[in-house]
Formats: C-alpha cells, sequence, structure tokens
C-alpha cells in the first residue's frame, strides 16, 4: 500500500486551513498553535502481522508505539508531551500488557498519556497520538539547501539487523534485537538540531534511502550519499555478514532505525556532534539535483534503482 | 473485555500530573489548558467484527469513527476542532475508502484532518484521534446532583434498532440503519448545554443503562429513571416490536445513540429544549443513592439485574 498517495489524496481534499494550522499533514508532525505556543501532533499505527511478529511481546508493541511517535515528535525538534493510546489484542490481558508498555515508555519519556480506547481485536494492534511542544521554529523536511551536509544522529542497521535476527527466531545479539523492539527516539538531539536552527530534519522509519528522498522532494534539491560513511557499528556489521547481506546497504534502506536526518551547513553539524549526546555523523551533501547513491567514492550499483514505492 | 478496569489500572500508574492537564483520563475527554484556553482530547477506534461486520462500507466505517469522536467532544460541551485518523484494510482501495469516509465526517462537522497513519490490517481497523475547544467550563461527568433532573437529547434506541436490522441482513428501515451507521453528534446541544450551566453530562455510547451508572458513580449520587418515558420514535417501537422484542428496554440497553445524557436543575433543561435544535427529554431524577428503573412508575424487572459489566 502507499500512503504517500493517500495522503496525497487527502490533501486534496482539505477544506480551509484554520488559522491555528501553521503546518498542515505531510511532515513528520502538523504543527498548529494552541494559545501563545506552538504544538506538533502526529499518530503511528502497529498492527500484528504488519508490523510486528510474534516475536514481540506486548509491552514491546505499545512501548514501540509511544517511542516512534516520540521521534516524528523529536523529528520537528519539539518536546513529546502527552499521548492518547488506543488498542488491543485478541485477550483483555494482551491488552493490558500492551498499555503496560505505553506507560513504560510514557515513563521513561517524561509523556503525560491522556486516555484512548481500548479495545478487543483479533489482531493486536496499537494506534498512538502525540502532542509535542516546541520551543523554538519547528524543523520542516523543506528547508535543505544546496551546500547543506547531511548527517545522521547515533548508527544505521543495528534496527535492520535486530528484525532480521528476530524474523530468524533468535533472540540475540541481544543489543541489536533490542534497538529493533526498543528504539531509542532521539528527543534531546532533534531539541538541540532545533535551537542551533538546522535547515531540514525528517526521522528514520522507512530507511535512509526512501526517507532522504522525502527531504530532497520537499526542499526540491538533490542529494549525494556516500553509503561508506555511513555509521555501521561493528557489531552489526559482523552479524549481517553472517547472513551473507551487506551491511551499509541494509543500514541505507533496512528503516526503523529512528535515528534523525538532519540537512545543514557544516558548522552547524559539528556543534550539533559535539554538544549532542549522541554522535551525529556526515554521510553526504545537498546538490541542486537528483539522489545519487555513492560507495566510497564509487557509483553505488546496489542502490541506483532503489525506490521506496518497491515497498509498497 | 473491562475497559473500566483498563483506565483504572492506568489511572494508578500516571506519573505525577503536568500543570496544563485540568481534567484527566476517566471521563469523556481530557482536558489540557494549551496557552489560554482549554482544549478537550479523546480517541475511540472502531475494529471490523467487534466493532462493526460486512455490513458497514469502509466510508461508514471512517465516517461513524469521526462521529462517535465529535459525540465525546459534545459530552465535554466542546467543538469538535481536529482530528488525526489511523487505519486501514487488506487492501489500499479499502483504506482509502475509510479515509475518504473520515474526510467526509470532518466536512459535515467542520473539523480538520491534521495527519494520522495509514496501514495495512488484515481486519478493517480506523482509530480517530480529537480536538476540541472549549469556551466554557467543561461538563463533566462528577457534577450530577440530588435534585436534578435527568435528561437525553434526541430519542434512544433507533440505533440499536438499525443495529439489529443490519445484523438481520436487511437495509432498512432506512432511517434506523443510518441512525446506526451515520450518528449525529449532538455538538451544538452540547455547547448550549455547557452555556446554560448543566451540571453533569456524557454522551450514550454503551446504552443508557451502563452510562447513567458512569454519572452516578462519579458523582456520589443515584438516580430513578423511568424507561417509560424515553424517547422512543413510533417507528423504533414498530420495527422492534416486529422482532418480538421490549423497545424500551432495547431503548435503555442497546447502547449507540450518541445522545448526551444531561444532570441539571429542570429550568436548565426546558432552557435547553427550548433553545436546542433537537428535543430534550427528561427521563429521570437524581436521588441520594441506588440507580433504580421504573417503567411507568412500577419497578421494572426487566433492568434490576442489568449490569455493564455483563457486555465485557
Amino acid at each position: 500500500m502507499n500512503e504517500f498517495e493517500v495522503i496525497a489524496r487527502i490533501s486534496g481534499r482539505l477544506g480551509e486551513r484554520p488559522r491555528e494550522v501553521v503546518v498542515p499533514i505531510g511532515d513528520d508532525c502538523a504543527v498548529v498553535r494552541l494559545g501563545e505556543k506552538d504544538w506538533v501532533i502526529a499518530a503511528d499505527m502497529l498492527v500484528y502481522g504488519h508490523h510486528f511478529k510474534k516475536w514481540a511481546s506486548p509491552e514491546d508493541v505499545g512501548y514501540k508505539a509511544v517511542a516512534v511517535n516520540a521521534s516524528d515528535v523529536a523529528a520537528m525538534g519539539a518536546l513529546p508531551r502527552f499521548v492518547l493510546a488506543s488498542g488491543g489484542g485478541r485477550e483483555a490481558e494482551t491488552t493490558l500488557r500492551c498499555m503496560e508498555g505505553v506507560l513504560e515508555a510514557c515513563e521513561e519519556f517524561g509523556i503525560y498519556p491522556l486516555g484512548g480506547d481500548t479495545t478487543s481485536a483479533d489482531a493486536l494492534t496499537v494506534d498512538v497520538s502525540i502532542l509535542g511542544e516546541l520551543e523554538e521554529t519547528p524543523v520542516l523536511r523543506s528547508g535543505a539547501r544546496v551546500g547543506d551536509v547531511l548527517a545522521v544522529t547515533g548508527e544505521l542497521g543495528a534496527s535492520a539487523a535486530g528484525f532480521l535476527a528476530l524474523e530468524d527466531g533468535r533472540r540475540s545479539p541481544e543489543r541489536l534485537v533490542r534497538k529493533h523492539l526498543r528504539p531509542e527516539p532521539r528527543v534531546a538531539a532533534g531539541r538541540l538540531a532545533a535551537r542551533l536552527g538546522v535547515h531540514a530534519m525528517i526521522d528514520l522509519s522507512d530507511g535512509l534511502a526512501s526517507d532522504v528522498r522525502h527531504i530532497c522532494e520537499r526542499s526540491g534539491v538533490g542529494c549525494r550519499l556516500d553509503i561508506g560513511s555511513l555509521p555501521v557499528s561493528e557489531d552489526v556489521r559482523e552479524f549481517v555478514r553472517s547472513l551473507g547481506k551487506d551491511p551499509e546497504v541494509l543500514a541505507a534502506t533496512g528503516g526503523e532505525d529512528y535515528e534523525l536526518l538532519i540537512s545543514a551547513p557544516e558548522h552547524l553539524v559539528d556543534a550539533l556532534d559535539t554538544e549532542s549526546d549522541v554522535p551525529v555523523t556526515v554521510i553526504g551533501e545537498v546538490v541542486e539535483e537528483g539522489v545519487t547513491f555513492l560507495r566510497n567514492g564509487e557509483y553505488a550499483e546496489e542502490l541506483s534503482g532503489w525506490d521506496h514505492f518497491r515497498r509498497s
């Protein structure tokens, strides 16, 4: 299914934009001005069999639903504040355990739950809506400029590697499995990036090769990315190679990293790397047009035909 | 499943309440003060096989998900303003049609959609979160006082009768089927009730016999309701009798009316009835304790053992 088409079709049918709406549907979050302050708002749904399988506990699912929403808020440079959580499974116990995961994540990220709806469903499903508070101008996908560098927080590929392990029936490598089940939204780094005034930001959910296109399309620019420079940790490389796969291609396409992709002048990225609690790595640059993937300076054949619509 | 238990368990685990939270989880909506204004926030999820079956089109489901959320907002005396909608079905086309229903309801009720998440799911599922704007003090479930009368807007039992028709494979009586598939949230009446200063309000989703207990429990009072005085229209009576069922018992227990149940001094109910675009009918009174159902003045045996937990 192609959710971008759905969003486009919806956007084409929206009525007049109320005065409170600063940023409508189409970015990581919408932005509404309520009172004297801007708030970001978004939702993400996880469904058994589509977003997770029996390797995820109900607690993991509830936790992750909050974490991925917090990541959308982080990508606007905002602070996650409130959530609503709806959902449930076949048994009341499953629903309860999922909501316990929601609460655990709320405690972890300092979010207050305002309610939601518990229900029965044959397939465990959870939808979280989030409200985040903005203290700076929101960082949109549309601000990238030629001359910016592209950088990512943390590391890439660990979650996708954990997913491969889980799909293979393993619970290890533990660190990678945990990266997939309990992602860490980059809230502090996102707020710092907004404060520093970076030009554009998005969280990496579909995967770098897909998400970077959102920035380019929205900003009317292109980019050159070198997958040889992606921050891929040694345990990821080792495990992915043991499966006969290419760690750098996985890091570029695997998705669910929930790291931030940032477009900014190099000195701002340097400042962010210095001040942030997570490393920030330059992985490419913004150019006039075209999305080009290199590997250590050479054209990366493996990614030339890669298109996020293929995933639909 | 017992969602009240889940809510209670969640409430027991909430952290410190942030200063913005005026009313926490547990009423029709939570209330948050953002800027100089109070906003209500809530979510409701509909799942195929649990909340609807194949007799509902995807558009109906999307529409109804917005309508039932708008009803929660109405029950606080607020104006529905913004929604997020998440969900989907097995086919992209089903998802699109459901989102078209969401948009149709948004147009109908003057609500602006801020986004959400489209996904694949084996069973069509939609979760809507809503933000409503308060211009008056929110009307809670907890304000009922001895001496108040209890009154309902509109009519009862029509939606439950429509459900019985649909379950029986019929598309008629059309008016009743439509009442079930496309409920009309009582937004204008709810705002007017808040402006008049009614004491307590709830929307009738589980059914009068269940929902009135929420008002009584929250307010620390009891009530006497006469089901002989429920506003049940002639077409509902006729159709329900043709199925060999009791129209007044159905009206008291059937649920999904999405009318407002109001506790207020009689003169306020009179004023509401006069000024509102829907009729408002007195159906009982608030007393010290106990929930008693009468029928035309006699103790109503049929409802004596009725307990909303039975529905779990």
